[in-house]
């Protein structure tokens, strides 16, 4: 039997960083199109990314697929949210319906959506459409004590490589990552602190909508919560465990087995690049495989993205999750792979390139 | 006979503005779908806009188009571009050919891509795509004298009224604008420069790829462009035919007559901004129509948005044209307008709203 602490293993040691090589052919095709020299901006970075990551020439978008991991937090009893728990449960049944903006914008982005329990509280029985991998139901409180141990992490890491695995199968070549779960950006808050070193005030903000004396609780929770972690110490991974979230752990599997896999994976929003980030520590070179779609309006994912000298695709003010965001990035990349494919060359065309 | 300036005035009669009750009923849907109110940001401020320009509900995303105009600037002649005004000719051909940027991307969007010759040098024959609207081979050097009469700056014009028009007939809902042109960054940072009050230096970059020298230069001619414009007066018309170009002028109709048939128009970048502008000191309503695609590598296009108090969809530092950025904000508003159709509403999700 492969445990999932084996699975999470085997998975970091199967991922290598994009050879530079492949980046540099990749941008001698787009020099040589019919157009000024990067002209296109990030569009070409975009495209060139994509292109040296799958190492098929040409580059080829396969299926397209949003894993929307759910899961509840214990701390939502500190009050950090603007929703009730239930919420998380009626919004799964909204994306098995269909009626969700992830829904919309998947279709849209022609992606399929999968919805995974990993963590709900509320036992959402079998509805068709839903994967039940439940890990535990809802964290603990991680204001308290750790938010799962190290065994339930690696088991939600190992749900998400397994999802990431399962896309690979079926010739997906784009994946992105969603998450519903109420109370959810107080742990990606904690994570980012922890992470990046920064102060809970410099990470925590609204999330669906906190009042002011709301975001003031969730500082003193993730402030509690940081108190509590530091004399821990450990990884990477006791961070996650005792800071994060069983969605979290999942996308972070999500991101793990995608780069594994060489798949291209679209980070979405704030509680996803918590993931990702969870991820990049545990394999630095992950970070050849992710597009970060967007910054969200929670003030401290413009942070992350200046800490750890990264560009997201979109700046649109989106703080809803899901996977909103990625969905709409998921276009602009397979827009750049189509640049890439379809133009013309200098050659073709007969110009001589200028300066 | 209805001459040029007739179709203008009648065209710029026909502008209103967008009811301030639409986009009121509009946001009223938008803020009972099931998400936290306004979470998906600038999306929902984008649907909302949509829905109330189009007036029509639920608000349908027909016939999507890309209309590139194309013209020459005697201006060349002062070294003001990387590449040779050939090029404009054999750009064409690869519009008409289908292997350029532009119609990769419009192929993406669902977008079909209209070709116009409104100003080309070159008389291109009649190949088999291109409508031929030539107003004149070319424009003057507006470092010398004005680069086009009031009469042809009308007839251009003209010619974009008249693709809107046709737009409309044949059920285009979205038109967005593109240019070809070497050398059309100097009149477009020319009309900013008039328009907006700037100094040359603030407003003149490199456009496809000048060095410091060439910029040194544009700007110098952009001063002498204004310089020699300043005792003339006039009005806004008066300042695109003195400063602009046949295509700026023909896009600068391209708004008018889409404003006038409420079509939304997808504004691309540096060049269709500066026409975007003249239609807007023309008739200020046709704001409400516009949609700003992207912000341009260009360094005057951040400094329009600013002043203007208007927002692009992307920022890719983008400084292609051709309707490039247009092409990927087009499908943005698709992917707003189908969140706005398609999602569920919390009634029909069972959940009661939060703070």
């Amino acid at each position: 039997m492969t445990t999932p602490s084996a699975i999470l293993d085997a998975t970091l040691s199967r991922i290598a960083p994009v050879p530079p090589e492949r980046l540099a052919k990749a941008w001698e095709r787009l020099d040589n199109l019919t157009k000024p020299r990067r002209s296109l901006g990030y569009l070409e970075e975009v495209a060139a990314r994509y292109a040296a990551l799958r190492g098929e020439s040409p580059p080829r978008i396969g299926g397209k697929r949003v894993c929307v991991f759910v899961g509840d937090h214990g701390v939502c009893a500190e009050g950090v949210s603007a929703y009730p728990p239930a919420v998380t449960g009626l919004m799964v049944r909204n994306f098995l319906a269909g009626g969700a903006a992830i829904n919309a914008l998947a279709r849209r982005a022609g992606a399929e959506v999968e919805v995974i329990d990993v963590g709900m509280a509320e036992d959402p029985g079998a509805p068709p459409g839903l994967l039940c991998r439940n890990v535990r139901r809802g964290t603990r409180n991680l204001a308290r004590e750790p938010a799962m141990t190290r065994g339930e992490t690696e088991r939600a890491a190992a749900v998400g490589i397994e999802r990431a695995d399962a896309a690979a199968e079926a010739g997906v070549t784009l994946l992105a990552t969603g998450e519903m779960g109420i109370g959810n950006t107080t742990p990606a808050a904690a994570l980012f602190a922890a992470y990046l070193g920064q102060p809970a005030e410099a990470v925590v903000g609204p999330g669906t909508g906190l009042d002011a004396e709301g975001v003031a609780r969730k500082i003193e929770v993730v402030r509690q919560a940081l108190e509590r972690r530091r004399p821990a110490g450990g990884g990477a991974l006791d961070t996650l465990a005792a800071l994060g979230g069983l969605e979290i752990a999942g996308l972070c599997g999500l991101c793990l087995g995608g780069a594994a896999r060489k798949l291209a994976v679209v980070v979405d929003g704030f509680i996803s690049s918590a993931a990702a980030l969870a991820a990049m520590r545990l394999a630095p070179a992950v970070r050849d495989y992710l597009f970060f779609a967007h910054v969200s309006a929670e003030p401290g994912h413009r942070r992350f993205f200046g800490s750890a000298g990264l560009r997201p695709l979109v700046d649109l003010d989106m703080r809803l999750g899901e996977g909103t965001g990625a969905a709409i990035a998921m276009q602009i990349i397979e827009d750049a792979v189509a640049v890439y494919n379809e133009m013309a060359t200098f050659a073709d065309a007969g110009i001589v390139p200028g300066a």
